[in-house]
């Protein structure tokens, strides 16, 4: 098993973050694999990702190091920070409408070990996706929802990702607005995949808009889903070239392919702790 | 010399569009070297650019081409059409404001043969680029523009267009948006670039924009320039990965090489008589 | 249903024979809907794809057609052509060894009607993808292949291409080299994915050697298979950057996606009847 | 001015690298804003790239550290290392031979300030550019290179490569081979663009083999020059589509916009101190 520890954290620019944080971890024996640091300079603001391996044998090396840590150096920096650990299987929730590209992508990525993830739970407004669901054995439940019962639907929700200890919803074309009640309870770890190179086209029928302006290229973005509809930090971005060849279905098409790795890519860099979002942008370590 | 002539047409769809077109060209004895044609589905809209080289020996054969074909098809099927010659050099006015990248990269393609053009004219609304513009001894008219001298200047760059029977502007970062008037005496002949991938962060400064987004691509766009700003029909698109580590400063260098790229592709285009502009979009043959 | 005729052709280029074409479609009173040539002007061939609607009410049309054309126009003119039915639905069988990745997109597309297309039949050397078959209720036929049965085997996935009527062999990471024999029994209708950007890195292991060599991209291709190989008519290519972060199983990760998209795009050119080889190149419409 | 500090390490990985050299950072009062690390897991072989403002008022600042770091820790830890400074300008010499697209897209960067560098020389086996060196009054030196005079020939290029104290050659389709002689006297400042995705099409005609093998992407890789051709550690490397439409002389003009845009990235990147070239193969950070 990966025993790893990973330190994600950002604060006030200062002389010597670096070397206060490496030290600390030098200090309780830990071998850094991986560091990658950023300033943003017009702000001010130190990122840091740290990955080491802590000494063999000792069960609580994350414990440790969380305490010593927060002590002598997030409290004095002032920093926001998590330890994640690179070992522990993430819980996925995916909640799908009708189209099943982006499930059925997810799905084999984890059918083939890809991901270092369990996908316990689907969730979905239509009952289509059931029998894909079945097929993986792995918990379906329809939640549908009206303008009337979303509140109750999202209550539903938020009772199945908790029965299920989900650490991350990915909406694989969901296709409904969540609200931010709902936001609120899993704050940056809510992925959305939007069919457009956002901030172009956001909102509904992007490839009809797009297919309408004459673009040459069409686009999709994965972001974290804040209140503010196809606002919120991106995580990953991709385009392919489109020409007036293309109908509207070909855009359509084209851009479930898109759809897929540009989601892929980013549920793949939050597993791996590499996404620390910040001002509504993102750093992708 | 190129003698080849090139038709460039769209109409409503009808049967047999093709034939009757190909079979005017066998009838005077051309020999078509590429053809290729759109239906815009949705439009019932036909579109076509069809080049061939006419019998050898005959100097007038565009002209007797353009009689036929405008009283027996065209007018018929109610064709929009124009007869272009291969062979004639289009005679390019660039637009230039203080940011020489696009006008450099522009002045050396003209100079290695690349385009089948000539640049005789350089205009400014600076004074920055005529060491360039006398290096390469082109002439260059330093054309202020205020708001209260607008309609002027804008009188006297016509003047200029016509003094040198200009057949394209090339708008190279020139940063000032034009009249109505002046984009029609140019219909469909003013090619700008503008940085961004359109229609995301039309107008001032898209690099800020898009940083402040924190998007994951930038791009850049070239269009033909109509009354509604940044709005024109795009002829080339493209873009460039980006992340956190580029600051606005990184973007803009970053930018600057596709500007160059998008924009030569879109001239390259329209010079080989490749683009027809349709309802505020391009086919580009 | 769709009834439009495809006619796929080249020949010597000479003059008149796009008008020769489309004027015989147009006695037949068939409307052409896309039309696509191109000359090979260093081999003076000529390469033309022309799809029409024939007239309603007539279920003969295609027989029709192929007996006016060859007497009147491809015997005369020297062509190698095909015509093929839009609406017919082509029959793919899926080779496959022990990586699920492409065959699992392959399937998803069919699952999702992306593809015009029925999947009657998987073949493999190996047991492992027997569940995902038969999850899709498709035939799977585990068909071992050692050096010293590859004739037989051989010999009985060709009896299993007739027995279900197979137009077109998909080879979803292989893995085996197949013989010219096999190969001449389905000329330019076996379609492979190599996991590079070919020619680069021909032949096994091309993700190790990438990493060898410290490229700063990698790709896939997808082609025809001939007796020689990865040395085919290439149908798709495309690349993914990649930097010295990547280890080899980053790339083999970072490749697989390639891989699926770029063989989705062969086999989707091939089912439209885009394709056309000719001395050991493509031209796809 | 810049006054910061750039060190660039290598050696066998081990326990607290990190920490100890950013201690000894901060030990001078360094202020780290860039750090970027990598280890190489299968050679078990640690680099870093560290960046760092010293201490105002302390011009030596750069020797005293060069001091401390050799005998304290590079002695030690076996390292392989260089200490740059940010503000220094590198003197670049460009060769090249006829075609002049790569020369002036260089000088347009020189020129308008993209890169922290002077261009004192220009050297070509042929005439041709004098003029445009003239135009930006660079020495422009004429070595002709036959068989029997080439000894003689890169004797007089080391020589003026003294003269002007150059840093790096960038060959700028040179299309000449240099000798190891003359390479062992500029190790790892040689960086040549080669017209294609090496390592395929390496030698002579790559876009005449390319439209052979029938590729649908061309490419451009840029890299530093080692004893065998086009076999050096790539540093960067890119990609443009191109179809059965393109001919040579297509491809020759897509590829001329793809070499400029790599080699540009190649020698910034170089000119940023954040190139490490190791075991024929770069780490670009």
């Amino acid at each position: 098993m990966n025993r790893n520890l990973i330190l994600l954290m950002h604060c006030p620019d200062r002389e010597g973050l670096v070397a206060t944080v490496t030290t600390l971890i030098r200090r309780v024996h830990g071998n850094i694999v991986d560091l990658d640091q950023h300033v943003d300079a017009e702000r001010q603001v130190f990122f840091m990702r740290v990955e080491w391996t802590p000494p063999a044998g000792d069960p609580n090396a994350g414990e440790s190091f969380e305490r010593l840590f927060a002590e002598e150096v997030a409290g004095p920096c002032g920093m926001t920070w998590r330890l994640e650990r690179a070992g522990r299987r993430a819980r996925i929730a995916v909640f799908v409408s009708r189209y099943g590209h982006c499930l059925l992508d997810v799905l084999s990525r984890w059918e083939s070990g890809e991901w270092a993830a369990d996908i316990p739970l689907i969730v979905s407004n239509h009952p289509d996706m059931a029998l894909v669901a079945q097929r993986h054995r792995i918990r379906f439940e329809h939640v549908p929802v009206t303008r009337d019962t979303k509140e109750a639907a999202e209550q539903r929700q938020l009772e199945l990702l908790r029965e299920e200890e989900i650490d991350v919803v990915v909406l694989a074309r969901y296709m409904q607005i969540v609200s931010p009640r709902f936001i609120d309870a899993m704050p940056d770890r809510i992925i959305n995949i939007h069919h457009s190179f956002l901030p172009a086209f956001a909102g509904g029928q992007p490839y009809h808009a797009a297919h309408a302006r004459g673009v040459k290229v069409i686009g999709a973005t994965s972001h974290y889903v804040t209140a503010e509809l196809d606002a919120g930090p991106i995580i990953a971005q991709d385009v392919v070239p489109v020409s007036h060849k293309d109908s509207v279905e070909d855009m359509v098409r084209k851009g479930r392919d898109l759809e897929k790795i540009v989601l892929a890519r980013a549920v793949y860099a939050h597993l791996q702790h590499r996404v620390l979002a910040y001002d509504n942008r993102t750093v992708v370590f």
